[in-house]
């Protein structure tokens, strides 16, 4: 590759990406598989024509950084995902991690701060359905016992699939140690590229999203229980319909969202009457509730207001209701020397920009949960479509997101050093 | 057997007919199968051993009745069906059928109009998709063509179901000519006992339940198309969730069948979102609507203000609705010369009764429907469980839904003699 680093090389990578995935509509490149393996084989040797050095962790977690970098010496960090979802976009993860590796090339002049691009492993969760496998590798933060239990929907394990990667080149062995995995260098912090994934900016127009928390999420699982009875022979007044009464908590639940106004989202994604016949009143209703806030104490009230409501909606009509919460995660704030630092540098280049919460989780939460100051950049996106074939950004809004990321690093390694030099 | 026909030989006969299913809970015995076979051929048995003669017809109905009938005679009908729903109750069906055997056995002393039993086959629709098939073939309402067509869902047709029925003494063969079928007897009219399937007996402590009308029904299929996206990123004010939108109609259906009174019904069965994960908005609901009234016009009313109900919804939230209809029967007016003998008998017999609309669809519709003045009485069920293991009638309770039927039988033939001597 030749000539100074541009749109084009940005597009060229993207566009060069997406060719590896398995087969059907999208993108499907799952975590380790060989799609996987051969895509970040390419995106190593495109950042070796770049000038950079490249080096695979035991997480199967690829970093691109200037050649001869002292493992201990402090850096700035940012990239992203390698992996999809199962019919997936071509942005998702890929930009981040292909801005990743422009901007390590790029770099900020000599004697600045090294910056290294990671590609991360299995963030989505999508093929192990432990998430952020591959950003918890890299911060340590997995045991040995991971390796085993952790197991893909085949049976194929954590351990298994990162010998399958290793044997390709992509991964390299675990420490045999009391811990596997080790961080490869020292992150000043963190900055990952990504697409918004939500309709947000290319609504209000703006250029740039800055990101200042990702939301924290509640999942529960409901199941309401009335009485199945005929359609016909069973009076209105005299059912125990617990479609009905899912329907009145459905609909609640986005009266509840709507009522704490945004960030705060409440989605029923899933909801299943049985037994599901036309002549048959529902005796029993499976929800799956998502509720989502940037701030803990907000969440926690909003999950107390929806059981709250969905009880009393179970117990009006006679219904019994469980409430089983299965998954959550605690909101994560965003650094705020960066966002103060980003908000400064986006008045001053003339950015149209928001400063948001992600809704989605991304590796940074991550790397902040650990304590490296972290921050995200996002691109608008398409109608909001994401995890999606139609996922779509237009790359000079994508290149304009670089753009950004790569003054950015700047300013914030001028700050960084001169606060090492106080 | 031996002695008067009595509340035990309803029960001995009730209770050994329940011997006959698949394996399983509750009482698996559909049409035409080795069960069903078992079970008619052990009616016969028992019917002739109450001093009946019995004969099959072409579509596996079996009648019991006096000896030495002229076919061309006319009669009264009365009975049931004896094929079940899949793990269905031991009641539903074969009260009447047993129900109709007694009566015949019992008859109306000498000189009076003979009482005919019928049991007839696939009623429910479980095994064929079309249900009535036994009522229909013995009003000669089938065509050759049906025999063919009419398959089950392993590929059966109604002709080789026949054929295995006929081979275990359960049929007799269909005849060449124009018309498969023909009726057997000359219904002057008919009756049916059945269990009523609902909890309203039950609930207002009824003996009988005196049917007016067989409701009619409107089968819909509602497709609602939104938008899948990110439930974490999407925020409320710019989701068009299909699961909210297909909410708030199956709440609508509740709310418009509750505004039109009993007996007017609305029943949301199934209703299925997708893609159904936690962190999707969905993006499609099917639902399954199915709306009941005796009264044709208001059923079309009623029909015609669900769609613009849930059309608005849709619309309101940016969504496409799609909406088919899927099938339909018209509501059936039961004999008002037998509602007024059957009202005026139980007043006498200080019976304690309810006129009601059968919301289930049942074998006198097809009578009813083809001109023969035709009536059914109900018994109470426990809970209004039905098509169901538990479902559930005590033996004194179905006793004297016998006895009520036994004397309105009388009532009813004392009059058409009368009437026939004008």
């Amino acid at each position: 590759m030749n000539g100074p680093i541009q749109e084009s090389t940005l597009q060229e990578m993207i566009e060069g990406l997406r060719r590896f995935g398995a087969d059907g509509r999208g993108v499907t490149r799952l975590a380790y598989g060989p799609a996987w393996c051969e895509a970040q084989r390419w995106l190593d040797s495109r950042a070796r024509e770049l000038g950079l050095d490249c080096t695979v962790d035991p997480g199967g977690n690829l970093y691109a950084h200037p050649p001869g970098l002292e493992p201990a010496a402090p850096v700035i960090l940012t990239g992203s995902h390698l992996d999809t979802v199962e019919q997936g976009g071509a942005y998702d993860g890929a930009y981040g991690a292909v801005a990743g590796i422009l901007l390590a090339a790029m770099g900020l002049g000599s004697g600045g701060i090294p910056v290294v691009a990671y590609v991360s492993a299995e963030e989505e969760g999508s093929r192990f359905a432990s998430a952020f496998l591959g950003a918890r590798s890299m911060l340590g933060m997995a045991e040995h016992a991971d390796l085993d239990s952790t197991q893909d929907s085949a049976g194929v394990s954590w351990r298994a699939a990162l010998e399958f990667a290793r044997e390709r080149g992509c991964a390299s062995p675990v420490h045999a140690g009391p811990r596997p995995f080790e961080p490869l260098f020292r992150p000043r912090m963190e900055l990952e590229a990504h697409i918004e994934q939500g309709p947000v900016l290319e609504a209000e127009q703006k250029e740039i999203g800055i990101v200042t928390s990702i939301i924290g999420f509640r999942r529960v699982e409901i199941r309401i229980t009335g009485e199945a009875r005929h359609a016909g022979t069973t009076p209105m007044a005299m059912r125990k319909d617990a479609l009905v009464a899912a329907a009145e908590c459905i609909w609640s639940a986005e009266v509840l969202a709507i009522e704490h106004g945004d960030p705060a989202v409440a989605t029923v994604g899933r909801a299943e009457a049985r037994p599901g016949a036309f002549n048959v009143v529902p005796g029993e209703c499976e929800l799956r509730l998502d509720a989502r806030h940037s701030d803990s104490a907000v969440l926690g009230t909003m999950l107390s207001e929806l059981e709250k409501r969905f009880r009393a909606i179970a117990e009006r009509r006679g219904a019994k209701l469980d409430w089983k919460p299965v998954s959550s995660h605690a909101p994560v704030a965003m650094s705020a020397d960066m966002i103060t630092e980003a908000t400064a540098l986006a008045g001053e280049m003339v950015f149209s920009f928001k400063k948001m919460v992600s809704g989605a989780g991304h590796d940074s939460m991550i790397f902040a949960g650990q304590g490296v100051p972290s921050m995200m950049v996002f691109a608008p996106s398409h109608r909001g479509i994401s995890h999606h074939p139609d996922e779509f950004t237009p790359m000079t809004e994508l290149w304009e997101g670089v753009r950004f990321c790569h003054a950015l690093l700047a300013r914030l390694a001028r700050r960084d050093a001169m606060e090492g030099a106080k």
